[in-house]
């Protein structure tokens, strides 16, 4: 694995170690399709459902990979993460199997069952103000006071290449059902989960076109991608996707995800929140609004699928039941 | 497969046929596990998520194996079937895929969803007061009025092969994992999955432990098979498992159970919600109340699971957002 500035950060052999390491205690998510949605879309769709990961997200693989490689010399200072929610719960689930302590970050507005569920994995849990904060100054001062491991949510290439083993997986089992997948949409705040999962999906399938979804006004993916280099979304409000709220790629995700990936695509916060109800009604499957924006961007009519074997990655399922049940109202 | 009072009424080739008619139409759910799950119960669970299946339970399985039966130069007259909600939507949808009419003769008081849904399968809906009509005689009137094959929901040997289809491939799934299904657990209404579940484990392994679950009161099964012989529940209340209020087991199908299973266990009204509650909020599923009575006999501690490998059988997740709303809050 080389060092985060160099290129690429990580390849499809770094996403097999990551898989071994992981294997044992992440969930294998199964690849899911509903005669109801191919019907609705008009062609062969399949569900990643990362919410039946463990901790509810697929946070989960990218954190047990990270701290699995923190050398045991190192694991008695703990680890130190912020973040708005999963992976705060990837962290704090990942530590408390390794018998790491773990202090997590997370904005005062996060939803509170991903703070409580933060908190129920053993974590200590530091609330910061999002407006007037810096989590990472934050972040940074208690790693320097414990000895801690500070564990980005997706600029650091264990965590791509953990969160890259979903990708590995859809790559399995679409070849399994003797498929490939033309078009794999999967949603980015930081841009880690597609980082890893183009890499893993790419090096087996290199004509899969690879799609990124933003939340509308939240499109930096889409806006750099555009533009050839990084640049900052320009939302002035705020979006239901609690969990995709960064305001620009990752430099190290950018670096994979600009040469990867063909094609960003957002869709509104009421085609979201259809979204998340469509796949309470039609799918039986919680999703939260994050991790819906690629499902969204497809019932919208977003994306070109004529003829195409599209897998869309649903990546999380953590949503506080009060906005859950506004939603499929 | 033999006649209704013959015994037995299907064996494991009946469900190998039915598989194989399915097979191109229903979903091959997965075998889901999650470790928030076996750390709470202490064993290893697997859940059969049949919300996940057409129709959003497992009843299209049998009726559209029963559906595919019927001869051609009967299929003009079309389809009748009285059903408080799942089986209507089942028979419905296959109905629609074999091209047949379908008229349903559903109770005034079935969720709104279960009705709307089995009109959008393009089938009539005849409603009927629970309290005060007799479904059996106004399907039979429509029955014999448009010369239409009525398909019941459970005493038929097509619907439980179909059925079964769901215990073939949990068999198949747990061979696969190199795993026995010591204790498989499923709800009960009519006794029709249970009996055709059980019918495909016991053929594969025998020595499995067969258990229906049902709502407390509600629970006509535990008392038959207590009994040796078919008795009624002595409910006075309405239960929330709407989809479980058949009065006393099927003849056929407790022809089948009465042999295959091992005991009965309930679950109260409340404990079903919590189960359903904890259905959203750790495995990010959509259960409804009927469908969730397996896995809140297991969360309550009914189930003597110690050192087993314990499937349970969520068999539906039709359930109208308002309630779901109120469970999950």
């Amino acid at each position: 694995m080389t060092e985060p500035t160099s290129h690429p950060a990580i390849d499809a052999a770094d996403i097999d170690a990551a898989a071994r390491v992981v294997a044992p205690f992440a969930v294998r998510t199964p690849l899911l399709s509903f005669p109801v949605l191919n019907e609705r879309v008009g062609t062969k769709v399949f569900l990643k459902p990362e919410m039946l990961q463990r901790t509810g997200s697929f946070k989960f693989r990218g954190a047990f990979n990270k701290l699995s490689s923190i050398p045991e010399a190192k694991r008695g200072g703990g680890v130190v993460a912020f973040s708005s929610g999963n992976h705060a719960q990837g962290v704090a689930a990942a530590a408390q199997i390794l018998n790491m302590r773990a202090t997590i970050v997370m904005p005062k507005d996060a939803p509170l069952s991903k703070r409580e569920r933060t908190k129920s994995y053993g974590a200590e849990v530091v609330l910061y103000d999002r407006d007037r904060e810096d989590r990472e100054a934050i972040a940074g001062s208690i790693a320097s006071k414990h000895g801690a491991t500070l564990v980005r949510p997706y600029d650091d290439p264990f965590v791509i290449a953990g969160q890259g083993t979903a990708g590995r997986e859809i790559a399995e089992d679409m070849t399994a059902l003797g498929l490939a997948p033309d078009i794999v949409v999967a949603p980015a705040s930081g841009g880690g989960l597609i980082a890893g999962v183009a890499t893993a999906i790419k090096a087996r399938f290199p004509n899969a076109r690879l799609i990124v979804a933003e939340p509308d006004g939240y499109d930096d993916h889409g806006l750099s991608l555009r533009a050839g280099h990084r640049e900052a979304h320009h939302a002035a409000s705020r979006t239901i996707c609690d969990a995709l709220m960064a305001a620009m790629p990752g430099e190290m995700t950018f670096s994979i995800n600009s040469k990867l990936l063909a094609q960003g695509v957002t869709a509104t916060d009421a085609e979201v929140g259809a979204a998340v109800a469509y796949a309470y009604r039609e799918l039986k499957l919680v999703v939260e609004p994050g991790g819906a924006v690629g499902l969204a961007a497809l019932l919208a009519g977003r994306i070109d699928t004529r003829g195409k074997n599209v897998v869309i990655v649903l990546s999380g399922g953590n949503v506080d039941a009060d906005l859950f049940a506004k939603l499929v109202a």
